[in-house]
C-alpha cells in the first residue's frame, strides 16, 4: 500500500467521520455534568488531578462516615480551606462542610464518583452485566465481557477467577440462547459467536514469574483449559488478553500452546491481543503469523495502543531495563497503523479486530481494508464500554460491526479500571482529550503518525538502559536481572553448572599478596543438599592475623596517602570483575547459602552498586574542601584513613555486605583484614578473587577467614586494629562494640567500630491500604529468601477493620508459595542456611504455638536440605518474644490494633529500629509515619526490604546499629578522620588575595 | 584654598616636573638590568611575582648551596620544567641548570637579587651607611636614617634597638663634624639639623600590646628618652616613625608625651609622621595641631600616604573589624592633599615634610605653600632611598630641599624591606608603576584624585565591620576584640567591677526548667587569689541526675520532631544573649580560671561562634534530601537526635566548649544534662542562664554540676543516656569510652561517645622559617593561657641550623613575658588554674630538670595565686616522658632534629594527634608537612591555637580524640542518627513524575 495515495482518503474517510459526530462529546468531557466538570478541572490542575485519582483508587475502602470525610480533607483540603468547590457540585448545602451538611455532602462525592465507576462497568455482577450486555446488543454493539478482579495473590485467587469465567460462561450460554445474531443472521453479521470473552492470564496464577517460564505457561495454560472447553462448547470466542511487558512472552506462548492444542486446532475463536505501544510488536506480530502460517492455524488479533505506558517506563527506569514502549505516541500510532495492514494482509489466516478510539487510526484500518480487499468477516472494531460514545456511535453507523469491550465487577476493582480511564482521558497525549476537549484541528489530529513520529524523540535511540557504568558517569544502579529475556533465563542454569564443575575445592588464605594454606579446614555444605561440600576453606590462626596485620602495617603509608581517585581507580576495577561474574557470582550463592536467582543476582549488584558509589563518593570527598574565606589564610579540610579494618561480614549478604564494608573502608585508605561468615565463606573467597584480580597493592587486603572462637576476639582485639567494620547479629555486635571500646597495650587511638545489627521490623497495614500491594509486598518482606534477611518483615501490624480479609488474603498467598531448592526458579522458598538456622527458626515456631495463634504452618518442604517452616501467627502483642526478638526465618507475627495511633506505637515498640512499612492511602498516615515511625528505613507502600544503594541508603538505629547508612552520602564519612591544613598566606604584611576570598567588593 | 585655582597650576608645575625627568625611569624599571626585566615580568605573572618575592624574603636564610639550589627549584620550577629564563639572564652556562653551570646560575640569581636589595638599603652597617651618606649630601640630598631590623621578640632586641641608635647617633655625631649645611649655610637650607634619624617605637619594646596602652606607652617612652638625650645633646632630628594601626594612638600618645616633656619643651626637632590612608587621620591631625597650638609646642610632622594597606585590610577582615584604611588610592591621594593643605595652614606651629614619590602630590604641596606663603624652612620633600630616583633628582632641582629616607641594616631585614619596595612599586595603583612602568597618560596622573575618588567605591561606606549576625545572614565569625578602641580597653575593668561585686553567691542546679538546691555546695576560688572565692555552687546527687533524665524523657519527643528551623531559632537567641553579655561573660572567666581579657573575650566569641554556626549548619542539614532520582519513587534522607546526651564540659574553654558541645546537642534534637567542669562551674552556670534566657522548653535543657566521684560514672552509665559529649583528659575521655560501650539493663541503644582528649602538640622550626613569626607564635602557643589549651604548642622541634639563633630568641623572648594575675592586661601569663594544677606543673618541671637541660625556669612570679614556672627544656627526644605526655601547663620540651625528615618523624611520635605547626618557607616542606604531619589541625607559619569556628574545624584523631571536628561541616552528623523515607509513588500503574527524576529525554 502506498500511504501517499491512501493518506488523502484516509483524512476525507476521517474528516466525514469527525461531521458525523459533530458537536457531541463523550460522558467524560461533558461540562453540564459532574463529571464533566471535575475531569475539566483536573485536566487544568495536574496536583488536583493526582489527588482525585488517588482518592478514587481508595474510594472503596472508606467505609465509614468518620473515613470518607477524613480522607476527603487529607486529599484535598489545604489548610485552613475548604473542599473545592468543583467536588462539592450538586451536593445540597454545598460550602457549609461541617455537620450534617458536610455529611450529606460527602456522600454526595462518594456517589458521583460510583457514579463515574459505573459507566464505565457494565454491572457490578453477572446478573446486572447480562442486563446490561442485552441493552447493548439491541443498540447494535457486540461485546467481549471481562471480569475485573483484584491481583492475585493466590492460588485460591486464580482459582476463584477461573471459577467467576466458567460460571459467567454459564450464564452467558443461557441468556444467549434468546439472542439473534446482529444483521439479523446466525452469528453476529453473520459470522461470529454471539459470545464473546476477554481474559487475562496473569490472573489466573497467582505464581507467575518470567524467571520460571516453563512453568508460568503450563499453569496458565492448565488453568485456561477448562475455561476453552466450555468455551468451544457453548461456542464462545475467547480473548487471551495482553498485561504487562513481563508476562508477554509467556501469554504468546500460552496462546500458541492452546491454539495448536489438538482439541482446539479446530476451533477458530481463540484471539490473542498484541500491543502496538512494544518495540517488539513487529517482530512479535511477524513471529506470530509465520507460525499460524506454518501450522496452518487462523488466528485472530486484537490489536491496542497498550494501556500500561506509565508503569512500563517507570518500572524500566526503576530496573535500569531497556524501555519497551514507543516513548513517542506517534510511534505508536504509526506502529498501529504498520500492525494493521500487517494483518491485513495476512486477513486469510488472521482474523483483526482494530482496538482504538482513535478516529486517524479507525480511518486508516478501514480504507487499508477496502484497498485489500479483506473480507468484512475478517475484522471487526472494539472500542471501550463508556468510553468515546460519540466514536462508537460513529463507528457503528459506518464500520457496522462494533463490539464493546465490558468490563464488570466489584467496586474495589472497579474503582482501580476507573482510575485508568481517567488517565487515558486526561493524558495530554489522548486522541479523545485532544478532540473532545482540547478540540484540535482535525487536520492535525488526521495527520499520518508516521510523518508526526519524525520530528518527536526516536524511541529506537532513547529507549536502550545505558552500556555499563563508566568511571567517568555519574552513579547508578546496576540494573535488575530482566528474566523476560530468554539469555538471562539460560545464564544461570549454565552458571550453576559452571560452579557445580569447581565444587569441593580447597581455599587458601590471602595474605600480603600470597596465598596462604592452614590445616584446618571448613567446609561450606549446599542448605538445600548439606551432602554437596561446595568447599573447604582454610582457617586461620591468631598467627596468621598477626601476618596479616603485618602485612597491612607495611601497605598502609602508601595505600593511605595515594591519591583518593587512584584507590577509586582499584575499586571501579572491582566493580567491573563483578560485573562480568555477575551470574557465576550468583551461581555460588545459591549453591552456599541458598539464595534464589533474583535474590542471589540483586547480592552482586549490590556488591557492585557498593563498589562504584563509594568509588565516586570518595573522589567527592578527596577533593580538600576550603573552609572559610578569610583572606591571608587558606585552610583545607580533607580526610584521611583511619588505618587498619577488620571486615567482618555476615552470611546472609554474602558478597554484598561484605563487598560494601571492605571496598568502603579500601576506598578511603584502610587497610583490609575481611574475615567472612563461616556458613558464607567460599563466597567471600569470590571476594578476595574479585579485588586480587582488581590488583590491589599486598598487603592492602587480606582474606582472612576463621573461627570466631579462635581469632574473633583476638582480631577485635587487637592493638593495631583502628576501626572494625561488622555486619551481623546483635550479640556479635555488642560484644565487638564492647571489647573495641578497651584500650589495648600498645593502641594509640580510639577504636570506631561500624556495626550494623539486627531488626524486627513490622510492615503496618492501615484500614485503606491497597491490599493487591500489601499482601504481595509483605509475602516477599517476610518470606523472601527465607526471612533471613535483617530488614525483613518480622511483624504485620494490620487494622482492625481490614483484618479478616487481609488475613485470609496473606495465609492464602503464603499457602500458595513453592518451597524447594533455590537453584530451581520455580521455587519461592528454600532451606534455611543450616541446620543450626534450621534449629533456631523451629524453636521460634514452638514458641509462637505457645504464645499466639498459628495460623500458618508449612511442613510440605523436601525432607533433604536444612528447611524450616514458613509459619505466620497471630494474636502476638508487644510484650511477647515474637514480638521482640530477631528470628532470621520464615515467622511472620500478626498483630492486632484498634487504630493506626496503637499501630505506630507498636510497631515503635521494639529495641530494634532497622526497616519498617506502611501499607496506607491516607496522606495524614503517610505523613506521620515518615517522622513517628522511628525506623532506620521507612517504606511506604512498598516492602521493607531490597534497599539499593544511593536510593535507599540503608541501616538502623537503636540497637540495630550505630546510626550508619550504607550506600548513603554519610557512609565513608566513618572510615575517616577529617583534618586541616591552614596555611597563613601572608609573608611580609602582603597576602595574596584568592578567588573565594571575602575581600573588598 | 580653591581648588578649581590651584588645579590648573599644580597640573602645569606637574607637567612641567614630567618633562624634566623625560626619558628617565626608576631603576627598578630599567628593563637593560636584571632588576628591571624581573619586575616586567613579575607585574606581567602574578604567580611569579607571589613567587618572586616569597623567594627574597627567604634567601638570606638560604646559606647552603643545596638550600638555595632546593629553593630555587621548589619555587620556580615547575614539574618538568627549567628556571624561568628570566630568572637566569646574566648567568653564564644559563639553560643548563644542573652541576657546577647550575651552581653558579644559583649564586649568580642570589647575587642579582641581593644586588637589588642594596639599590634601597643604603648599608648592611654602620659604617656602609655612612660612607654612603656621605655621598647622598655630596650629591644634595639631605637624610634620614633608619636601621633595619626584626620584629623585636624581647626586651633583650628591644634594648639592643634602642643601642643600636644611640651607637648610631654617636657615630653620626662624630661624622657631621666635617659636614657642611646644604646650600651652604649652617644647617641643611639654613635650618635644620644635618643629622635626622627615623625610629620605630614598636621596636624598642617586646611587649607593645593595644590592650595595654598605658604599659606600652611608658615602656616606649622610656626606651626613647635616651635616644631623645642624645639627639637634644648633639643637635639630631629624631622622627618617630608610625607603623601599624594598632600602634597608632600608642605612638601619637608616646609623642605628645615626649614633645611636652619638660626637658624637650624647647627643642623642636622631634617628629611624629601621619599616613593619609587611615580614615582617622584628619581627626588626628587636627587633634594634634590643636594640642600643639593650645601646648604652644611647635611640632614636625611627616605626611606619607601609608605602608601596610595590604596588611591592614587582610587583618581587619580576618578579625571582623572595620577597615582602617581608604579602600580606594585616589581617596588616599586626596586626603594626602587635604591634610598637606591643614599642616601649610598651621605652618606657623607644624613643620611639614612631604613623604610621597607622587609627582601629582608633590606639586600639590608645592603649590599650596607657595599659596599660602609657607616659609621654606618649615616645609621639606622625602622620597625613600633607592626608589624613583628620578623623582628624587627632579625634586632636588625644582624643591630643592629633599631628604632621603634611607634604612640601613643586616640582609634579613633588608630582605624583609625589599619586599616592600618591590610590592610598592609593582602595585597595580602605584604612581610609580603608572608612570614609568604603564607609561599613563600624564593628565590623568596629574589629575584632582578628590575628583577621581568620587566614581571609586567610597571607603567610609565600604569598610566598617558589618552589625552583629543575624540569623538571616550567612555564618561569619564574631569579631575580635579591638583593644585599639577605648571602649573595648574600659569595657573590663567595668565588666570585672560588676562581677566582682556578684561573688560568692550560691548557684543552684537546673532540672525541668526548675533551679534546684542541694546540700552539697563546692566553692570556685579566683586561681590569682584563692582566698577570693567566685561562688559556691550546688552539686548534684544521683537522685538529681534521675530527676533530670526523667525530666529529658518527658521533653524529647516534642523537642525531638520540633522544626530544626524552630531548634535553630533558641540557639541563635542564646547566641545573641551571649554576645550583649560579651564582656561580663569575658569577666568570669578572667576571675574564676584566671584568663587573659583577650583568652576569655575568644572563649565567649567561640561559644558564640558556635552557636551561630551550628543553627546554620541544623538548618543545613533539617532540609530533606532526595536520594537517587528513580521515577515512581521518592525517598528523603533525613537526621533524627539520638535521644538523651550528658555533655560534661572542661575548665579550660569553660564556656565555648561546653557551649558548643551544648548546642551541637540542642539544635540537633537531643535533650542536654549539662556537667560543667567544677574548677569552672560558676562559668557553667552562666551557660545555663544562657540558655534559660534563650526560653528553651524545660527539661531540654538541664544544668547538672556535680563531682565526678559521684555522679560521672552514674551518669555515663545511665542506660537512658543516648550520647556522650565530651571534652577533657585523656584517663576520663578513655574511661567514659569503654563504660558508654557496655550495654546496660534496660538501655535501647548504642550510646555514642564524642570524646576531645588531650594533645602533645609539636611545632616545627624549618631551617629557613621566618623567625620573627616563629618565636611569637611560638611564645603564644606555647604559654598563651598558661599552656593550658589541648592546641596548646607543647613540644618545638628545630632544625640544627637554625637551632641556636631560634633559641636565643625564644628564650629571651619568654624571659620577656610579664607574669602576674589574668585581670591585668599587662601580664602575658598568670597563674595556672589551681593547686592541684600546679603540682602537676611542678612535677612536669622536676621530670624536665631529670630529662632535659632546662634553659629557663620563671620563679618570677607573684606569691599569692597558684603560679606555675615558665620553664623551656631542651636535649628532650621522643623516648622522654616529656615527649609523649601532656602536661597542660606552661612547659615547652625543645627537640633538635638534624632535617625536616626527622622534624616529621618526631613531630608524629606521640600517641596524640591533635594540632600541629610547622615554620617554613620551603614550598615542598610545607606541601610534605599538609600530608606527613598527621593531626587533626595543622597549621603552616602560624601558632597552634586559637582555631576558629568554621575557619579552622577543630579537633584531632589517635588518642586526641575520636575523630570528630567541632565547628565544621560533619559535627552535627554525629548527633543524628540518619533516616529514609521511601515512598512508592506509583499506584495503579501512575505515578506523577517530579523534578528531578529520571525521566526520559
Amino acid at each position: 500500500m502506498d500511504m501517499q495515495t491512501l493518506n488523502p482518503k484516509i483524512k476525507a474517510r476521517g474528516r466525514e467521520f469527525f461531521q458525523s459526530i459533530s458537536g457531541e462529546a463523550p460522558t467524560v468531557f461533558n461540562k453540564g455534568w459532574w463529571t464533566g466538570k471535575v475531569m475539566d478541572w483536573a485536566m487544568r490542575n495536574e496536583q488536583f488531578k493526582i489527588q482525585l485519582f488517588r482518592f478514587v483508587d481508595v474510594l472503596p475502602y472508606l467505609n465509614t462516615t468518620e473515613s470518607l470525610n477524613r480522607h476527603i480533607q487529607e486529599y484535598f483540603v489545604a489548610e485552613d480551606q475548604e473542599i473545592p468547590a468543583v467536588l462539592k457540585w450538586g451536593a445540597k448545602g454545598a460550602g457549609m462542610g461541617k455537620g450534617l451538611a458536610g455529611k450529606v455532602m460527602t456522600k454526595t462525592i462518594r456517589s458521583n464518583i460510583e457514579g463515574m465507576a459505573k459507566q464505565f462497568i457494565i454491572g457490578e455482577n453477572t446478573k446486572q452485566a447480562i442486563k446490561n450486555l442485552n441493552k447493548l446488543r439491541k443498540d447494535g454493539f457486540a461485546f467481549t465481557v471481562d471480569i475485573l478482579g483484584e491481583a492475585t495473590v493466590s492460588e485460591e485467587e486464580g482459582v476463584e477467577y477461573q471459577t467467576n469465567y466458567l460460571h459467567l460462561m454459564d450464564a452467558l450460554a443461557q441468556e444467549a440462547k434468546s439472542w439473534k445474531g446482529l444483521g439479523g443472521n446466525s452469528g453476529d453479521w453473520g459470522h461470529a459467536p454471539l459470545t464473546n470473552i476477554s481474559i487475562k492470564p496473569s490472573a489466573l496464577y497467582s505464581q507467575a514469574r518470567p524467571s520460571d517460564f516453563e512453568n508460568t505457561v503450563q499453569a496458565i495454560f492448565d488453568r485456561l483449559m477448562p475455561v476453552l472447553d466450555k468455551a468451544m462448547a457453548m461456542g464462545c470466542h475467547v480473548c487471551i488478553d495482553m498485561e504487562q511487558y513481563k508476562y508477554k512472552d509467556i501469554t504468546l506462548e500460552v496462546f500458541k500452546r492452546l491454539r495448536s492444542h489438538e482439541k482446539f486446532r479446530e476451533y477458530p475463536h481463540i484471539a490473542i491481543v498484541l500491543q502496538s505501544y512494544l518495540l517488539d510488536t513487529d517482530q512479535d506480530l511477524d513471529a506470530l503469523l509465520h507460525w499460524a502460517r506454518t501450522e496452518h492455524l487462523p488466528i485472530s488479533i486484537r490489536l491496542v495502543k497498550g494501556a500500561y505506558w506509565d508503569y512500563e517506563t517507570v518500572l524500566a527506569k526503576q530496573h535500569g531495563w531497556d524501555i519497551p514502549v514507543y516513548i513517542n505516541k506517534h510511534e505508536t500510532d504509526a506502529a498501529f497503523e504498520r500492525q494493521t495492514a500487517t494483518i491485513l494482509r495476512n486477513s486469510d489466516i488472521c482474523h483483526y479486530a482494530c482496538g482504538s478510539h482513535n478516529i486517524r487510526s479507525i480511518a486508516a484500518a478501514q480504507e487499508m481494508a477496502e484497498e485489500l480487499g479483506v473480507p468484512e468477516e475478517q475484522y471487526e472494531f472494539q472500542v471501550l464500554y463508556g468510553m468515546a460514545e460519540p466514536v462508537r456511535k460513529g463507528l457503528r453507523n459506518v464500520a457496522k460491526r462494533v463490539r464493546l469491550y465490558c468490563p464488570y465487577g466489584e467496586l474495589i476493582p472497579g474503582m482501580a479500571y476507573l482510575v485508568r480511564r481517567l488517565l487515558e482521558n486526561t493524558a495530554n497525549e489522548s486522541f479523545l482529550k485532544q478532540s473532545f476537549a482540547d478540540h484540535e484541528d482535525v487536520d492535525h489530529l488526521l495527520e499520518d503518525p508516521a510523518l508526526l513520529a519524525q520530528s518527536g524523540p526516536l524511541s529506537r535511540e532513547k529507549t536502550p538502559a545505558p552500556p555499563p557504568l563508566s568511571p567517568s558517569e555519574p552513579f547508578r544502579n546496576e540494573p535488575a536481572p530482566d528474566f523476560t529475556k530468554e539469555s538471562e533465563r539460560v545464564a544461570y542454569p549454565e552458571a550453576l553448572a559452571e560452579v557445580r564443575r569447581q565444587l569441593g575445592r580447597t581455599y587458601p588464605l590471602y595474605i600480603n599478596g600470597q596465598e596462604v594454606t592452614t590445616e584446618d579446614l571448613l567446609p561450606s555444605l549446599n542448605p538445600a543438599d548439606p551432602g554437596e561440600v561446595v568447599g573447604s576453606v582454610c582457617q586461620a590462626s591468631t598467627r596468621e592475623i598477626d601476618e596479616a596485620i603485618a602485612a597491612a602495617n607495611e601497605a598502609l603509608p602508601a595505600w593511605r596517602d595515594l591519591a583518593p581517585e587512584d584507590r577509586a581507580q582499584y575499586i571501579f576495577r572491582a566493580a567491573d570483575i563483578a560485573r562480568k561474574n555477575i551470574h557465576t557470582l550468583s551461581a555460588w550463592q545459591i549453591l552456599e547459602v541458598g539464595k534464589q536467582w533474583n535474590q542471589a543476582h540483586g547480592d552482586v549488584a549490590e556488591a557492585i552498586d557498593f563498589m562504584e558509589y563509594y568509588a565516586r563518593d570518595m573522589i567527592r570527598l578527596g577533593r580538600p574542601r576550603r573552609t572559610g574565606k578569610a583572606p591571608g589564610e587558606l585552610t583545607h579540610y580533607f580526610y584521611q584513613s583511619k588505618g587498619i579494618a577488620a571486615v567482618i561480614g555476615p552470611w546472609n549478604f554474602p558478597l554484598a555486605i561484605s563487598c560494601g564494608m571492605s571496598a568502603a573502608s579500601l576506598v578511603t585508605g584502610n587497610c583490609v583484614l575481611y574475615k567472612p561468615a563461616g556458613l558464607s565463606s567460599v563466597v567471600g573467597h569470590t571476594l578476595c578473587q574479585i579485588f586480587r584480580d582488581a590488583g590491589l597493592p599486598p598487603g592492602v587486603f587480606n582474606f582472612v577467614p576463621g573461627r570466631g572462637s579462635v581469632i574473633g576476639d583476638y582480631l577485635v582485639d587487637h592493638p593495631d586494629i583502628a576501626l572494625v567494620a561488622f555486619t551481623g547479629s546483635l550479640d556479635v555486635g555488642l560484644r565487638i562494640i564492647e571489647r573495641a571500646a578497651r584500650l589495648q597495650p600498645g593502641q594509640e587511638h580510639v577504636k570506631k567500630v561500624i556495626a550494623e545489627m539486627g531488626g524486627k521490623n513490622a510492615i503496618i497495614v492501615d484500614d485503606d491500604a491497597d491490599l493487591d500491594e500489601a499482601v504481595a509486598d509483605i509475602i516477599y518482606s517476610a518470606f523472601g529468601y527465607q526471612g533471613q534477611k535483617c530488614s525483613a518483615c518480622s511483624r504485620v501490624i494490620v487494622l482492625d477493620s481490614i483484618y479478616d480479609k487481609f488475613m485470609h488474603r496473606l495465609t492464602k498467598a503464603a499457602q500458595s508459595l513453592p518451597i524447594g531448592p533455590a537453584e530451581d526458579p520455580g521455587n519461592f522458598m528454600g532451606p534455611v542456611v543450616d541446620k543450626g538456622q534450621q534449629d533456631k527458626v523451629n524453636a521460634a515456631v514452638a514458641l509462637a504455638e505457645e504464645e499466639g495463634n498459628v495460623v500458618l504452618k508449612r511442613d510440605d518442604h523436601p525432607d533433604t536440605g536444612s528447611y524450616a517452616p514458613l509459619t505466620i501467627v497471630e494474636n502476638i502483642t508487644p510484650e511477647h518474644r515474637l514480638a521482640q526478638e530477631e528470628i532470621f526465618g520464615p515467622v511472620l507475627a500478626v498483630m492486632r490494633v484498634k487504630d493506626f495511633d496503637q499501630a505506630l506505637q507498636w510497631a515503635n515498640s521494639t529495641p530494634y529500629a532497622l526497616t519498617g512499612a506502611v501499607f496506607s492511602r491516607s496522606p495524614q498516615h503517610l505523613d506521620r509515619a515518615r517522622t513517628e515511625f522511628r525506623v532506620g528505613n521507612l517504606y511506604l507502600n512498598r516492602g521493607s526490604t531490597g534497599s539499593m544503594v544511593e536510593r535507599h541508603p540503608f541501616g538502623g538505629f537503636k540497637l540495630s546499629g550505630v546510626g550508619s547508612k550504607t550506600g548513603g552520602p554519610d557512609y565513608l564519612l566513618q572510615f575517616m578522620d577529617p583534618r586541616t591544613a591552614t596555611e597563613n598566606t601572608m609573608r611580609r604584611g602582603f597576602a595574596p588575595i584568592i578567588e573565594g576570598d571575602d575581600w573588598l567588593d
